[in-house]
């Protein structure tokens, strides 16, 4: 029901960020309020009672949902960022692009030995985000309980890099 | 009591992003979620009953609350970018930096001419950033009803730039 409420206000956008990308836009996803709260919903669901301490957003768009998921459940939201965004000490992990890397960072103290972490970005695409920030969570000693997203491009085969993790999506492409 | 539990949660760091700069680091506030709670509830409280259709968010720290403060009135989250972000036709507005310019997006139909938007960033430095934010608003032809931020640096002078409109923080400095 999600599902098909998401593919209706998703808006795809030809040739961005460039030439021959078809690039899913849910920016008119976020001017329905009523699918908002629905996706905080489905998304959190998998992880009520499993003993999670904390939820990890990813720069920028993993922002749009992963406070008000860490609100939903009464839990601390932790900011993983570009780098040089993050102003205390860092933990940086890098990963692979198309072509060249990019870098991810995380405060040393976001997280400890006690944490058990629900990772969220928009969409999971390479796996490449995903896995360099569940590496930036274990880099604090945490563990990573699984990760949501809203949108999985299957064909990317994302779920290979991040394998044995629970991992909820709302919608595959 | 918002107030001073916001003052013993943000932590200063001395010299970011450069040299001689206090910074005010918000992000052990979102450790906290019942403070978190509290922040969406003050900073949406004057805007009640003023019929705003939307709230946009600044990126990248105002989509910290923004769209949570979305969910609290049920209303449109409009996201404002930096450059090169929003996959769609948008419309951009450069505003001044100590050094050079800076420049952010909005979506040409994030918003209408019947809307009436509060926009929400983290900080209210010189006020720049958020008259851009308001002239992007008005350029979709849209009204902006104020202005929140979390904090506000009073000897920045930022107000100077925003004075016509309600402007809510919820500290000062």
């Amino acid at each position: 029901m999600i599902t098909r409420e998401l593919q209706d206000a998703i808006r795809m956008v030809q040739d961005f960020p460039k030439q021959g990308i078809s690039f899913c836009d849910l920016t008119p996803v976020f001017k329905q309020p009523v699918l908002v709260r629905k996706m905080v919903e489905a998304l959190v669901e998998p992880f009520r009672n499993q003993g999670i301490t904390a939820i990890a957003g990813i720069e920028s768009r993993g922002f749009f949902l992963a406070p008000a998921m860490a609100l939903e459940l009464n839990l601390p939201f932790i900011p993983i960022r570009k780098p040089g965004k993050l102003p205390a000490s860092t933990f940086a992990q890098s990963y692979q692009l198309e072509y060249g890397m990019d870098s991810l960072e995380i405060h040393t103290d976001a997280l400890s030995n006690r944490d058990f972490v629900m990772i969220h970005d928009d969409v999971l695409a390479t796996g490449g985000t995903a896995r360099a920030a569940a590496q930036l969570v274990e880099q604090c000693g945490a563990k990573v309980a699984g990760f949501t997203f809203i949108i999985e491009l299957l064909s990317l085969n994302g779920r290979e890099k991040i394998k044995t993790l629970p991992t909820t999506s709302l919608l595959t492409f």
